[in-house]
């Protein structure tokens, strides 16, 4: 059954397989009359595309966002956003080593099961390539969310087993550089940890009891390539907290009920309290690796797949606009459906 | 906007506070024909009821459920499942304390902004009562997943900083009881974790791209009270790892492809791999504590909230019964969604 | 997969078969901090229960409606609104005959085939007595789409072949009179169409493209029993008609854009436009009949059914507050999506 | 709030404008490993673009569709398709006249209201051209159904006042051609009736009691643009006859259970019973007529609008593929949805 589409009043549908003709989507339900900057989309986009460290080596193509409908004289009119960027060309005859094999722990396997086909080139559907339509739609509803003055951020909070500080210096460390370097020269891969904030939220998001605030971002979040945990707050900590030091006390700052802690990470009982959201993300280690590793194929004969081409060293920095973009939905998509049925809390 | 449904095309549907008329659920999509045994159900609430050292006092009350529609000479028909736990009589009186302060992390506040009204009585809709219906109705999903030998199991993994092997001496070590025995003393509570294994899994459930296996059974776990975090797999620890150790290699035992490890927590690319997923999930303190708070009421006073009356220590043992069941209606609900989409995975 | 809710951003569920144990229904999304009149809900199912001509007999039983759930000292909290009416108790025995039989241009062998299974007594899940909980639902929609001065009425303007104008005097027509108690005494039953107005409507409500108000008031009235035929505005008149003749003519009347005619129906491109609103429904003559039928049972038999017990004459008349709650359903579902994308039409 | 997709389980997104980059759409949820015919789904299109009696010129442009996504080698592998069909360039300023002025009987004024913009380019959304994205997507349920041997037939059964048997004489009587020649010399247009025949539908395909199967059809028939009613069965006429004429009655054929006559239209209680479905479908006059015509414009004033380009005489022979890809659509719909409850009608 369909499973493409992401939100209930604001809703993303995305296509497009790594290696076919495109990568897009459609963004349905979006407020009409709103001033788009197109430029500030592609901005978005291009932040996928980091070199350094964390990469094994530079991608010289763009990834040139292409609007097909929705827009008339840069301003929304209400009708569904689709937008494309087009694959470049490639060999099909480059990926013949993928088409039998079941690259360990890639979704071949599990795909060739349950569909009985797959398109093997790059990964197909499952390739983080169709993250691109993601921050597409998604810088889509920031510019939706800017006119509430919400602001989204994501940063990187661990490399490995390097907690990070994410300001300027913070991945920048030389021992997290040469770290990185060291990982890269073996052909190997390393996982992390992204944190993100949203400020600037009005109390009162969120929809009891099932699409509880926290209940949205984190399926947003697990629905991302390579994501394997989710926590808001006091998150996996608070398991080993007592309630006394847990609670957030609440206090009245001048006319505005506050708290003076946030271990609830700005949601309470699913809804927003108007303290700010927080949230961390766990990244697994990038699959592809460049080394040789047996596994099976089609078969069922165990074979050797080679690591070859250019694969990214650790994935955070690449899904840091990937992690705002589909909180920036979520919010979105909340908004919404909570003017819907009151305009109590946002105009 | 309505957000209390849960599931796409086996939804489940709950309704009731915690000092309302009842507590009640309707599950739509349920297959016809099967055999149900109402016991086990009633069983399924009755674990949400244990006593000993994890609770304050036992509660003398029994949570008898209803059927109202949905079954005819004990099989299902096709038609919704609806059902209802009756609340046992309580003074309105008891609950004046609550009707205008603002309880710390509990829903008080943020509900209050956003629908302007609350029902205060022992938490209306917020209250962790509303769970009895998900039990009952991922009670009758058991039955459906037995019927295709789909085992669900969740045991407590952490206990405040205590971490536990959920076998028959897990909990019942003499330092953990005398752990909460003085957390119950201090009037104050503690949080924790529990593991949930799934076995008998096929392979191919899951709808890519964000209605992922493990995006749907971490929302389903985070929509549960108290929750503040999930990971599946290797979870945050695999953002520690390299992936020459993260990848689980594909191995052909006996004409079975099977993974020789499963950091994978037997999803990849959010489809079921065969292998039995498993997943953890963190649960904070209770707020409600037996000592006195400061806190504000709806005015925007300062004013001591008191403690009274009979609370859990901590939540996860009755959790275990709701994790079980909001587990089944995910995989249930994906194997009819899967079902629907081709039988080559279930018949 | 799951067919028994209705509505996307206020959601009505209904559960109950004809004489299991109740009817009822959960209202999902209604807005929070309204009066909610229940006598006023109360008076609507009553309508569904008229005298006179029309029927085979009174019936001496009430439908007496129950809130369980989402209300608090009167007004609406945002939780969901759950209602039963109980049935009255009757004798399983009194539907041995209908156990196997398939009656003609009922749902038993259609349901059947489905599900492997049905509950007989008088028509299980398929029974009109389903939208009570409709009527229910509807009245609180109502009660909404007061508060914004919509106003929705439905009349009869068909029975058999006599068209009607349905003011005081119109149904009272003595060969009307006549005519229905001719069709009383042969034990047969007849057809009728229902007309329906919705009045203070503001331009802007209905969704393109798929979700149009007319398309959505369509499947609202065709999901209701014995229902037909759905048009609006011109409707199949409007088949035979020209353009110039049909094209509804913009004046702008002392500053307010109106048509002179209103063939729209007061919807165009499916969104409304500020003109009235009407359609009609064509229902079906009641297939219940006091005469013996030659039918087929579940072994493939011929058998003779014999009509027995107690039976509408035609439906039309109980079928007006149900026309009336599912266009109120509409009203009020649309009037909230609209919301939700801009408060530009409606505060 | 969203309303440009159709379907649940088999879901059609559209996007696109009349005059924009292009029209196209997502069909998600479609069965994998099918083989797909393109030339089959372009002559679909092309279907939409008859020339003859009922148009004003012939249209030169061709619309080419482009598939974007989901198939490989020509198969669908289960992720969404996305095709597109690009539109031919057009100067801007052909459109200039349309800016401000709202047309009779067009979206213009209701649009403009709802959303407070609008894309005046040729009808922007509203345009019919939209409804090539429908024919694109029906054609792949097409291409489902004939794997079940369903088959769908739509024919023209009224062109104003002519009633008319849709076999090779009908439409090309020579005083329906006659009166059309006088319609287009008048610069005028007339409307008509559609009937579509649904064949071999296995019984058991609609869900109880709102997504009944002839309610989902009838929402997808009034979808379309023009349509003004719809009916099934024995529809309108329905509403004059008794029920002892009406009642299809049910006899044993060696061993079938069929019904000497089909009033029911196929459907009963909402669930296909084995016969032909089929239902009639009224459409309007076309709009746009080659007259002037007064009305008003954004600022209110009165104005003369003047036909001019080329439009069609009547619209009922371009719809047949599009009525027939929206039932195409419906049918595909349930029988995912009714294959996902069980495997008992359809495997």
């Amino acid at each position: 059954m369909s499973g493409n589409s992401f939100g209930k009043a604001l809703v993303l549908t995305t296509f497009g397989e790594s290696h076919g003709v495109a990568v897009g989507g459609v963004l349905d339900g979006f407020p009409a009359n709103l001033e788009i900057s197109l430029a500030f989309v592609q901005d978005e986009l291009d932040r996928r595309r980091p070199g350094g460290a964390f990469f094994s080596s530079p991608r010289p193509e763009e990834d040139k966002l292409e609007i097909l409908s929705g827009l008339f004289e840069g301003k929304s009119t209400g009708a569904p956003i689709a937008f494309i960027v087009f694959n470049h060309q490639q060999k099909p005859s480059d990926y013949d080593h993928l088409r039998d094999v079941f690259r360990p722990s890639h979704a071949d396997y599990s795909w060739q099961q349950k569909y009985g086909i797959r398109d093997p080139r790059g990964g197909g559907r499952s390739s983080a390539r169709e993250t691109l339509a993601r921050v597409a739609g998604g810088a889509f509803a920031k510019i939706f969310l800017l006119t509430k003055n919400i602001h989204i951020k994501a940063s990187i909070s661990q490399i490995g087993q390097f907690q990070i500080q994410d300001d300027a210096s913070g991945i920048d460390q030389p021992e997290i550089i040469s770290f990185l370097e060291q990982i890269k020269a073996g052909g190997d891969t390393i996982g992390g940890v992204i944190s993100c904030t949203i400020t600037g939220v009005p109390a009162g998001l969120g929809e009891p009891v099932f699409d509880k605030l926290h209940a949205d971002l984190g399926k947003a979040m697990l629905s991302i390539n390579a994501v394997k945990g989710f926590e808001y707050g006091s998150g996996f900590n608070g398991a080993s907290m007592r309630g006394s030091e847990h609670n957030d006390r609440f206090v009245n700052e001048k006319g505005v009920i506050k708290t003076l802690t946030n271990n609830s990470g700005g949601i309470q009982g699913g809804i927003s309290n108007g303290a700010d959201i927080f949230f961390r993300v766990a990244f697994k280690p990038v699959s592809t690796l460049m080394q040789d590793q047996v596994t099976v194929n089609a078969s069922g004969d165990s074979v050797i797949f080679q690591g070859k081409g250019r694969h990214d060293v650790c994935v955070v920095p690449r899904a840091l606009p990937i992690v705002e973009a589909m909180a920036a939905l979520v919010m979105a998509d909340h908004l919404i459906r909570n003017r819907g049925e009151s305009n109590r809390v946002t105009k």
